[in-house]
């Protein structure tokens, strides 16, 4: 984590490399903003050190600062971006229903999805016991399927999570999908529709980019 | 979960007591909008009946009904309401940061706060093993307090959320902080600006009128 103080940037966007800073960082590349991108080295537990606290005290990333001040958790980063680049369309300025159903997606990634992730190496934000850690581990799959289903047979639409229309909640949801075979679910045979709208994000310039680059 | 097939109006919003349907459920009510509220009976588990699950396929409440569809997901139902309703300045029309700002606060409540909660409940959600239950219920009180810290020491501006402007946050805020003494926490000693909060937004007649009338 160095950060250039004399690096003349409007906007730094800290991330780690299997977090789910990707889903905003491909909206802040997609959309052509001037920024830079700062590693948060977990490994080292760098999320965890008083420098990167004074900039979020959760210790996660995504963590965006901008002129204004500080900005964390994706739904919100990824809503901010969109709304200060309203040419990227990536949310309606217009149609309010539409609008809460991207928000809706979002909520269910963010509050369901990845916190069924989050059960096979963050188990210790909720229990201690060591007996209960690897009991938690081995239900992921089975929990990451299950609240994957819904998105699987219903709320991603297609081609885009939205329908014909690319939104932020594409690169959301691949960011949260990518983890799917980790997690112990073979997306292909079990999650076709979510598969093939991984290839999809995947074929575009950004997003193999920022995974070769960042993503590793 | 009785709907009058006749009744006219916009807007159905469906809740069960102990739950987290009751924040939006303020903002209903505080708007002024015409709308009828549909009791879950989550003791005979409604919530997983055909009926409901016809009307949102997750089983939980909150489910709003509007005429372009059926919304779920406190922060989206929340922050569709504010905008439906410009008039209620609950969320700001002009000012993207701040409007961030309620969206970074209300997915912390949604997926670290009430996530931490349903840990004491709903923990075969992530986990089957009777013992790792009582684990993870055992919990509770010290990861409520923990995650509630960040808020009673920063992100509660007072006296409201967001500071003089009253916001969707704080009817989110107040309906999960009152689930902390049940939780295992005593908001009073142990988190007294959250506790405060709480006692601010009793003070408003709809929050009373609701608390005594649905949410006993």
């Amino acid at each position: 984590m160095i950060v250039r103080a004399e690096a003349q940037v409007s906007l730094l966007y800290y991330y780690s490399p299997n977090s789910i800073a990707l889903a905003a960082h491909i909206v802040l590349d997609e959309i052509g903003v001037d920024y830079t991108a700062v590693k948060v080295d977990f490994g080292q537990n760098e999320q965890q050190s008083d420098t990167f606290k004074a900039i979020n005290p959760k210790g996660r990333v995504p963590a965006l600062v901008t002129e204004r001040g500080i900005l964390t958790e994706t739904p919100a980063i990824l809503t901010y971006l969109a709304q200060i680049f309203p040419a990227s369309a990536l949310v309606p300025g217009d149609d309010p229903f539409l609008f809460a159903k991207i928000q809706e997606f979002n909520a269910y990634l963010c509050a369901t999805v990845h916190v069924a992730h989050a059960h096979k190496n963050r188990g210790r934000r909720w229990v201690d016991d060591e007996a209960a850690l690897a009991a938690i581990r081995q239900k992921v799959p089975e929990s990451m399927e299950s609240v994957c289903r819904l998105i699987e047979d219903g709320l991603l639409q297609g081609p885009w999570v939205m329908g014909e229309r690319y939104t932020i909640c594409d690169p959301y949801l691949f960011s949260v999908a990518r983890w799917l075979e980790a997690d112990g679910v073979d997306a292909h045979s079990r999650l076709p529709r979510i598969a093939e709208h991984r290839e999809r994000m995947l074929a575009r310039p950004t997003t193999a980019r920022l995974m070769a680059e960042c993503y590793v």
